[in-house]
């Protein structure tokens, strides 16, 4: 069965370069009218050969589409709580709703799957697992979620060569464990597992993709085309076609520039910020790599003793919010962060206290969240904007103090980020993503507008600086005009915070 | 502090039955009043001495009002999964949404409470508590929600008075447990850790009553009135007044019988139910008593045994649901139980697999949970109003039984009930409830709709126990034109379920 994925296909850096840019294109088209008409939901999982680039898949597709969009679900063991619930009640809870997109890891064939492989199970009890598997998609592809699953595959020579190229490599030796070798050894089991898994589970509703997982380029072509296929496909047998007219919105093009001139004695905080500060290529380079090393090390650290974190980043439109964050997550074991943005708000949501959606999403210990903008928004966009009256943005300062103060009483490590950029780099910005295909959908007219207030953001980042920054938990304010100083620093900052945290806690 | 809450203060039965029903119909329009306009949410905390009538306080206003807008959360012990969240989680993920209403036993009050009292924690540590708790209820009230706080006030005497008299009566002398003895030798430090909390945290925006318990009738028409008086002040201040015609519906009145005469050869499961079966009022209270005594004991054991229960309690309009539900209630654990009645779905729901809605809310191990209408509506008013296609009513038996078997499989236990009338009985009971005030509301256009295709509603209901009636989970057919009758049957039926379970895991 995988020797056909054994091919030993590459796809060059030329070619990748040529065609990358397209499919990512296509795909977010795809996306985002998804998003818009909302007729169905999208489930994609990734299993396979450990080392055949299931975690770099899932994050590249994450930096290929709207996030807003994407939950990625991550399932180790069951915890006690999953525990006191049916088995698949987490991935019950976890079902994307329509115009939405699941990107699982180690979901719902994982457990069962190791189990037979390990002979804990017999073979016939997995074929019984496998039953309601199957069930369970079927009984979601009735209802008219489109469900994909990936098996990325290596040969045994392929993933041996993997694990020492990594191992050898001071830099990533890291990432290798006794485990990994244990796998590799039971190579033979795997696979025969492996096939019994796709030839029982492989239907019409929710088909098998075998992928040959060695060559990176290769891979994430081949996933990204068949994604692109499946719901390209979905789309137009609901009467929606994907167009380039999507990802551009006019109103957001040839638009004059509308910042207004300072306003007389506008001194912030950020006033005295070195926004030259910057990082050359070199130093980026091993700057990036020691600090992501060091931050692995500790955030192993912080899952064994049980610890949280909490990560807030902040910054203008175009800061380099989503690059800073992008920089973080391969030092993270995927079983143990979700990054989270907020659309907008459900009427669950909106019924409620403007805290309840952060609070409904806090995780379990030892868990690491990121917030891609966050509670911040009351005092900075619904300030602006109108959206909250005065006495609720004022009253929220002293409301978020409180909530944070609950976080780190109960032993969250949390970290709050604001990128500042000045605003002649944030119309650059703006600028090359109007040139980049790609990118264009990120500039919407509401960026404009934004970048219209610029300094009343500004004030209000300033006020909220003013009123937040506690000595319990001060903000990182980076200057970000240098991306690479940027993403380097909040690296350096974040392993700082955790190795205080975990120095202190073992000390007490 | 106290002391006004011990003037003895009674209401006759004969004051009772003059002045409920009039309070209870008035609460009856606030609240859908409030559920129409969602202008704001409301919690409404019970706090007091033990046997002071928390519990009955509050099942009796689930009786009065509909309970599809209300939640009652009862708190005990942070469970494993609340301790891996700040301690307010569970409070926040409880939040009633506007328009809605949730009652609260054992809540952000009580451990701190009872830490307090057993010197646990220093009389500055629970002022710190206090303070917490306080920022808490401002932020909500901030946020437009309407907080009550009652504490059920009992004399030293009358607590004592209070547990003897339960202890000597054999039917209710479970219910004193030598932890309720140790409360009550500990009264002294009870009353003035209450007075210390209630001086620290009555607040305008969370205000406390202090209710004299001793008397049910005062007690239940005092805290009636108080909840309606705050109700009708927010509401008006919102610019509406609650009025009779609110529960009146007159579409739904004056209507001409609907139903239509059976069809040809309509033999269905019913067709063998002896709908005679009866029970004098003696042998109805006699059994009553019997098989709560029982169901209390096995439903101490089952929690004991971390064992879960579900409870479906499906059946015509009018058929005697939630009369037999509120049977069961009082010999349960408040902390271990909830009673589910589902609205309209919220977008949330709206936006996934129909099921979703029941497997969020599947509760952790040792939890009983009651469904006043369930999954099944699928098969029944889905397929009869056709809100679901016949494809996906006729694949929901299977779903329905893949659902039920992993509940089973879990170590749940299942039962189904049945409440089966006769069209004649429906008719009878639908003219008793328009010549009632406080329950006219009950009978909707919509009633009177569903009573003209009985013998669809019949034949779907037929079909449903053909197919989802299986060997591990049967449905429990109860002939129900005599509530008596159906209420003990629903106990006892109950009762042998769970000796049955219960034997087999001490067995195994």
């Amino acid at each position: 069965m995988f020797r056909a994925a054994e091919l030993g296909q590459t796809v060059t850096k030329k070619e990748y370069k040529e065609r990358a840019p397209e499919i990512r294109r296509q795909l977010l088209e795809a996306q985002v009218l998804l998003g818009r008409t909302a007729d169905f939901s999208v489930m994609i999982d990734f299993a396979g050969v450990d080392g055949a680039g299931k975690g770099s898949t899932v994050n590249l597709l994450n930096s290929w589409m709207d996030t807003r969009l994407i939950a990625t679900n991550s399932y180790g063991l069951a915890s006690e709580t999953d525990e006191h619930k049916p088995k698949f009640w987490r991935y019950w809870r976890d079902l994307p709703g329509k115009g939405q997109m699941a990107l699982n890891l180690r979901a719902r064939y994982s457990q069962p799957f190791l189990d037979r492989v390990y002979e804990r199970t017999t073979n016939l009890e997995y074929l019984a697992e496998l039953k309601r598997i199957q069930t369970f998609e079927r009984m979601l592809a009735d209802d008219g979620m489109l469900i994909l699953k990936f098996w990325m595959h290596l040969s045994s020579e392929e993933q041996e060569q993997r694990l020492e190229a990594l191992q050898s490599d001071p830099e990533t030796a890291w990432r290798v464990s006794d485990r990994d070798w244990e796998h590799w050894k039971m190579y033979t089991q795997f696979i025969e597992t492996a096939e019994r898994t796709i030839t029982e589970t492989n239907t019409e509703f929710a088909p098998w993709h075998i992928i040959e997982g060695a060559d990176k380029n290769h891979r994430i072509l081949t996933v990204s085309e068949i994604i692109l296929d499946a719901l390209t496909t979905r789309l137009k047998a609901h009467g929606h076609e994907p167009t380039p007219e999507l990802l551009i919105d006019e109103e957001a093009t040839d638009v004059e520039d509308p910042i207004p001139e300072p306003p007389d004695r506008h001194v912030t905080v950020f006033s005295t910020l070195d926004m030259e500060s910057s990082l050359t290529k070199t130093e980026y380079r091993n700057q990036l790599a020691a600090q992501q090393r060091r931050i692995h090390l500790l955030n192993r650290k912080a899952i064994e003793q049980n610890r949280s974190s909490v990560v807030v980043v902040e910054g203008p439109d175009a800061g380099g919010k989503g690059g800073a964050i992008r920089r973080i997550l391969p030092t993270l074991d995927a079983r143990n962060y979700r990054v989270l943005q907020y659309g907008a708000p459900t009427d669950e949501e909106a019924s409620r206290h403007y805290l309840w959606r952060f609070w409904r999403h806090l995780q379990r210990a030892g868990h690491l969240t990121i917030f891609d903008r966050s509670w911040y928004g009351r005092v900075l966009v619904e300030r602006i904007e109108g959206f909250a009256s005065e006495t609720e943005w004022k009253r929220a300062y002293a409301e978020i103090n409180d909530f944070e103060d609950q976080l780190i009483e109960h032993g969250t490590i949390l970290v709050k980020y604001w990128l500042h950029i000045t605003p002649e780099e944030q119309l650059s910005r703006f600028e090359a993503r109007q040139r980049t295909p790609h990118k264009r959908w990120k500039i919407t007219p509401e960026d404009w507008r934004n970048r219209g207030k610029w300094y009343e953001y500004e004030t209000a980042a300033h006020d909220m600086i003013k009123y937040t920054s506690t000595h319990v938990s001060p903000w990182e304010i980076i200057p970000a005009n240098d991306k690479n100083y940027a993403r380097v620093k909040v690296l350096e900052r974040f392993g700082d915070y955790l190795e205080a945290a975990l120095q202190d806690s073992s000390e007490s």
